[in-house]
């Protein structure tokens, strides 16, 4: 069997099959392939296929003789179609090679540039371009390139040299070195590779080629490349292409520049051409933020900062201008784009989706509807709903802002990489941002800049501030992707990592300094700036009306208040799905009649408390009911174990006392007894209903109370629902639902209104998922507890989980933390459930609560494995909206 | 459709067909039946059906009139055969009443004696007899019961007059009260019974019989038989028949009497006439223990105790041995019969299975199949596993005892009703006895008598102490069926319920006080008496050799040192099934070591301290093979979360300190560190081992290293099987499987010796269950970890659940105890684990540990599950391997 071609020359006059898409060439490969079939000014080249790759590790790391045959035949048709040749001496081909996988990895993986310059090449390049200076940077570049991806020695051992240099001679830009100092470096380089590494340095060419290749290919195995994949679920099986493309270059003077182009603003999603440049520069110059680039366009352009391109180079920006336009028509979404320009002739380097803000996603999509270039229900899919929690994120209130101005609090104004109102404790390294999220308090972290390493802190940190870097640096990009509140180039600060402190003038901060980063303005400010709900735009409502058009299962919102009621309604909740009865009792002014309850000797004495609990409790339930105006609304009976109630201290103890008429030892006694070795599974939930009964009475009491009487007082239907916690068995249903409707009938008959009740049940626990079948015969309906089903099917407690989760999720044991991504054991479990309750009782209502049903993914689950409703978090009601209508739309296409 | 007969006559000329047996006419009318069939002398009468008591529920407690029809039929028939007719006032028939379910539940359901009796019969009664006195004390007893059983009256409502007279009169026997004195006490109670009941007396025989016959119907389902029946798993469907038989008078005078007789001494299980009996006396007076009564046998007559039977009555004393024999070798079992004497004539009033000590069963059994009687697997079904529990309970200490008996520390000397030798705080009510075993304090009780509203209470005690009683009282059959130990009879002292005090001279023994408890001799010792392990005797082995036989699963023992191995093989384990490797750890000579480990900052310091605990389980570990002889021995790794292993105090602080050379304070922050919330779902099982690869490391090394030592010091083929807790995922096994297969090749390449390894997983776990399939390619074998499942399936932490687990048993929301009985939903887990395991390895090894292997019910339901072995306690090898006979027998039968 002949094996199929594994490298694919693309030049204007050759170009691969149309079959082979970004699965074989790589996305950056494709759509180099795409731009040079839209007669695009695209540097030729050729590409090696992710099968040569996959090729490369199968066959232990090597490259065949079957490949290198290929190679050379697409290297001799590029060779003859660009007039120069690998090596020579006069008129040298010199070549990127770049790699790019299926799926975009921004700068995970490597690239070797200016490859083909040896002692002899660089002289060549020196004499085509006039410039012995840029000849050599290109070769000390080359050099140190190498050095990293094919001879894998590490990047400072040799950047060191260059540093030392610019000292030596009292440089601080590398454009200052002169050609001679250039020299003297690439020197240096050579010995030290020799000495370091046992290797010379590799003068020819070819063997310089195959070096790359080898390099590009390993380095999709790389550390930081295997953390992306993780981070994002990209399969470890793709493998990468590479691409070999004739270089073209930035650095040739004054009319030469490199710089990355949108078709619209990333960040607010307008329709313009935005960007960054830099003149004289190669694009890894823009993309490591290692200089601060300039606005492309003239608008953008902050009053003092260098000429914008359209100022610099005005023919270039025009025809940029219409280029991107044409890929944004080609490929219906925006576009992220490199380009190169050699003495002011314009190349492209690359195209892509771009990511973007969620307001921008929002914006982009809505818009594009509007100009007809795609449907509804693409607009609907392009919006991750996990993205769209960005836009849900408070943001700072304007007076609380304006305080901090006036008060001289900001200290820095930095670039506002990724919108987000955030306050923490600022932190030097990614293991102390863990440690802080591990205990609950997410930090700031600031880094000079940010490379691959600092990807998994990132994440469990409220905000990322740097000092270097521009709007499409790694920690922009990668904070972006992550929805994460980014500040970048905050040139002001002096960041001391060794020393953990950053110093500004007049200040020091130091690490556990609580700083405020504003994503959306690029301030930072020292202290608290206080937060509130966020202004949600037009193109917002727009979306929400379609998606609702579209979603098929309901989302309700877990709310303990009459205010959270509000924020769940505003954001389009059709329900509350989860109201802790409990959670008033932490009310201060209540806990004192909460704790009598707690610490009554006997039924006497907690009736006696009840009185007080029920007559409040009647109020906060009579608040909800209004609030939701007759939309359903479940009330959960008292879950946790009794002791979180218990009071904190002496003085809380003798109030207790004092109203219960009780000594003060004996109280201390009862409350030392109610202590448990293992709380989550002790004596709650549903047991707290069987043991004290009047308790659950009194609740049920409340509730019907606060029903009947927004029936009376404002004509509404109200249907409430009563949900019992951690059931496990059948007869427990059985006893409490006479208990419920006994006492809820008793409470109507005194009110004189009529209301229907539902009584559901939590499936939280394996044996309730056993026994569901005979559990929905006694109820309504089933409300799925998965933070408790994950602890109990996995025997993980939660709040213990950090000492070992995160090596559990490096280690591959778990695919992810199961307390945010439902456990595959837990959705067996829960589909299961589901199966036996409708067995049983098929018009049974099934729901879902617990922290996973924040999570868009969850959301899918249930809408495939028939839900009715998810209850998530207030601010996250848009987010679930919307993953439902993806469910919907996918669901139909299967 | 004709109803079928519902009363039936059993005379000498008339019987019922043989085709009925005990679940129509009750256990106790069936061997009525059954003996007047043999020609035995028993009083006739007739039997009501338990359909009879089926219909009388089904009809609102009513007789129908079809029934009434049947009973006048029969009444006529037994008047005709006797002579004498109901309430004639010359020779009038009097009737007992009696209850007998198709089970026999002893003394749970009512009876009235002497029904019939009226102002007119007592009479003819009195005449008849010559005897006026006991005429009226017939009288008396008869309306007494009749208050009680049909009225409802309580008893000792007119027991108290009773009572009073005696005071008045200065009598102290019942028997010393004048004819005068019992009709003024019959006056009282008539006119009691109709102040109080408001209903006069019947005097009309007829009413007296529906009446009675309605009263035992309904007895059925007093609270005691609901008691009873619930404790003994018997079906409240049932019901029960009611036998309406001639009286029998043991109360005549010298030549009357009444008693118990058994064939077989049913403490020792010695075949011979055994048995009590009063002269003078009712049934119920031997039965209550209101008397103490004297033996039938001169060789069981202790000097100064009243005249045996065979000296009093010689004759009757011949044709009750003759009868005995006849009657076990009928029934093929031990039987426990109940006999009257009227004059000088034996009548046979019941017969049935006798309960019987453990020891006494086991020598019956072995015996009866040396006498040929049954075959030996009869003999291993004969045999209650549970029951054997008994014999294999540790004993007192001989140099122990003897040393209490010369410092006079035995206080009483009682009646030797239940063997076993306990130590505990005194209680005087079933509630505080239930309070004690809640903290894990089981305690003696100490009650005047029990009634059947003692039963839970001394189901949870470790001892029961009478004041009253004799060898067949309430307390002593209910003990033995319990294996409870029992002193019954203990007439020293002076019990004062009131006070909580016992009072004997010299001495007050208050509640709290430790009293120690010999079952065996009968003795009650103030304070601790030490104990032993139990000396079996030669029927033990010849049973357990049978057992072996049959048994097809094998059992091995929970065991953690080399004494407790000894014991276990002592016992006959077929091996190891479970060694909890830290429990060394808690040795105080090792303490600071594990300690050192447990607190040590990182892997160096671990491995540091880690040294010497290997060196140590090195030599448990080969103590412990070399006991086993190279049969299985399982070690489990490191279980259970570190901070159990924390020091306790500051001097144990301080000692880790030094050792380890760390600072106290830094010390005590690590070990707060370690504490957990719900630390059976935390950081804790081969979480540890992912965590900390070098604890498991040191662990493999330890077992690897003891395992080739002992195979080359005493040529032992040794297989070390190690056991993985707490794992969840098949990816932990791969981990862990690693690090054990390369340190266990490492450690036998340094000893030069090569073994198989065998490596195994417990299945604890819900999502371990779920992928059971895969988690068995990577082990040898599967052990259920049942106290873990149990807690994870039902969500109920072990450790917390006596605050409402005894309430969810009583509200019957569960069966049972789920950390004593496999829940229903917990078996389900795990056969479903062992199917999903066998199916994708069969030759997988299938084995359960946890508390529940004690159970022998466990032992059934893991015989018909294919286990392999069950592991349980040492002493309890025993009876699990008897359990395991009778699956296999049972199993056959299928």
């Amino acid at each position: 069997m002949a094996t199929p071609q594994r490298v694919h020359l693309f030049t204007a006059d050759t170009l691969p099959t149309s079959k082979l898409d970004a699965s074989t060439l790589g996305s950056k490969g494709a759509n180099l392939v795409e731009m040079t079939r839209l007669a695009l000014p695209v540097p030729p080249g050729f590409i090696l296929t992710t099968h040569a790759c996959k090729a490369y590790y199968h066959e232990a790391h090597t490259l065949s003789e079957e490949l290198r045959t290929e190679v050379l035949e697409a290297l001799n048709a590029l060779q003859k179609h660009t007039g120069r040749v690998l090596g020579d001496p006069v008129n040298p081909l010199l070549l990127s090679v770049r790699s790019g996988a299926p799926v975009t990895m921004p700068g995970m993986m490597d690239t070797v540039l200016n490859l083909g310059l040896n002692d002899a090449t660089v002289r060549a390049l020196a004499d085509q371009a006039g410039n012995e200076r840029f000849a050599w940077d290109c070769y000390r570049r080359f050099i140190q390139m190498y050095a990293d991806v094919v001879i894998g020695m590490r990047a400072d051992v040799l950047e060191q040299f260059h540093e030392r240099i610019k000292q030596r001679e009292n440089v601080f830009e590398d454009s200052n070195l002169e050609a001679e100092h250039l020299k003297e470096l690439v020197e240096l380089y050579k010995n030290t590779i020799l000495q370091r590494a046992g290797i010379a340095f590799p003068d020819d060419p070819m063997e310089q080629l195959w070096g790359a290749i080898g390099g590009v290919f390993a380095s999709w195995n790389n550390k930081r490349a295997n953390e992306y994949r993780q981070l994002y679920s990209i399969s470890a099986d793709l493998g990468t292409a590479v691409t070999v493309q004739t270089m073209v270059f930035g650095n040739l003077g004054a009319t030469s520049g490199t710089g990355v182009a949108l078709t619209r603003d990333p960040s607010t999603g307008e329709r313009r051409l935005y960007g960054e440049y830099l003149l004289n520069a190669q694009g890894e110059d823009v993309v490591a933020g290692m200089q601060i680039p300039h606005a492309i366009s003239e608008a953008d352009r902050v009053e003092g900062d260098p000429p914008s391109l359209e100022t610099a180079l005005p023919i270039v920006h025009g025809q940029l201008k219409d280029i991107v336009q044409q890929l944004e028509s080609h490929f219906g979404d925006l576009q992220d784009i490199e380009f190169t320009i050699e003495n002011e002739k314009l190349w492209m380097l690359q195209t892509r989706k771009g990511k973007r803000t969620a307001q921008a996603a929002l914006r982009i999509a809505v818009e594009m509807v509007e100009e007809s270039r795609i449907t509804r229900e693409e607009a609907l899919l392009r919006i991750d709903p996990q993205q769209l929690d960005q836009l849900l994120l408070p943001r700072f209130s304007p007076e609380s802002l304006d305080e901090a101005r006036r008060a001289g609090r900001v200290i820095a104004r930095g670039l506002p990489a990724s919108p987000g109102a955030q306050v923490g404790p600022v932190v030097f390294d990614p293991a102390t941002a863990m440690e802080y999220a591990a205990r609950g308090n997410p930090a700031v972290m600031v880094r000079v800049e940010t490379s691959p390493d600092d990807i998994q802190g990132m994440r469990k940190s409220a905000a990322v501030v740097t000092m270097r870097g521009g709007m499409t640096s790694h920690a922009a990009v990668v904070a972006r992707g992550m929805g994460r509140c980014c500040v970048v180039g905050c040139r002001d600060f002096d960041v001391r990592l060794d020393e953990e402190e950053i110093h500004i003038p007049g200040h020091v901060i130091r690490k556990g300094d609580l700083l405020s980063i504003d994503g959306t303005t690029g301030e930072v400010i020292l202290g608290r700036v206080d937060r509130m709900d966020p202004d949600l735009g037009p193109h917002f409502s727009t979306l929400m009306e379609w998606v609702d058009d579209v979603a098929k299962l309901d989302i309700r919102a877990n709310a303990h208040t009459a205010r959270e009621a509000r924020l769940a309604l505003n954001f389009g909740a059709q329900g509350i799905g989860l109201c802790r009865t409990e959670h008033m009792f932490f009310d201060p002014e209540r806990a004192t009649a909460v704790r009598e309850m707690i610490l009554a000797s006997g039924e006497e004495e907690r009736r006696h408390a009840l009185k007080d609990i029920v007559r409040m409790q009647t109020g906060d339930f009579k608040a909800i009911f209004e609030v939701m105006g007759g939309l359903p609304v479940t009330m959960r009976l008292l879950d946790p174990p009794l002791h979180v109630f218990l009071p904190h201290n002496a003085a809380e103890l003798e109030a207790v006392a004092l109203r219960a008429n009780v000594d003060v030892n004996t109280l201390q006694d009862r409350a030392d007894r109610l202590r448990e070795v293992n709380p989550m599974l002790g004596h709650r939930g549903c047991r707290l209903g069987i043991s004290y009964p009047e308790i659950y009475e009194a609740q049920v009491q409340a509730i019907v109370n606060a029903a009947c009487e927004v029936h009376r007082e404002k004509g509404l239907d109200i249907t409430p629902e009563i949900l019992l916690p951690l059931v496990s068995a059948p007869r427990e249903l059985e006893l409490l639902c006479l208990i419920i409707n006994t006492t809820a009938q008793q409470t109507m008959d005194a009110q004189g209104v009529q209301l229907d009740i539902r009584i559901g049940t939590m499936i939280e626990l394996p044996s309730a998922v056993l026994e569901a079948g005979k559990l929905a015969k006694h109820v309504d309906f089933f409300t799925f507890g998965t933070n408790d089903l994950t602890q109990t099917v996995l025997g993980i407690s939660r709040d213990d989980a950090s000492r070992f989760l995160p090596l559990y999720v490096d280690m591959g044991i778990l695919d992810d933390d199961p307390f945010v991504s439902l456990d595959p054991a837990v959705r067996h479990f829960v589909a299961s459930g589901v199966e036996r309750g409708r067995a049983t009782r098929p018009d049974l209502t099934v729901g879902l609560c617990g922290v996973h049903a924040d999570n868009p993914e969850t959301v899918r689950f249930c809408a495939e494995a028939g839900f009715d409703f998810v209850s998530c978090s207030p601010w996250l009601v848009p987010v679930c909206r919307l993953a439902a209508a993806h469910a919907a739309l996918e669901g139909e296409d299967e």
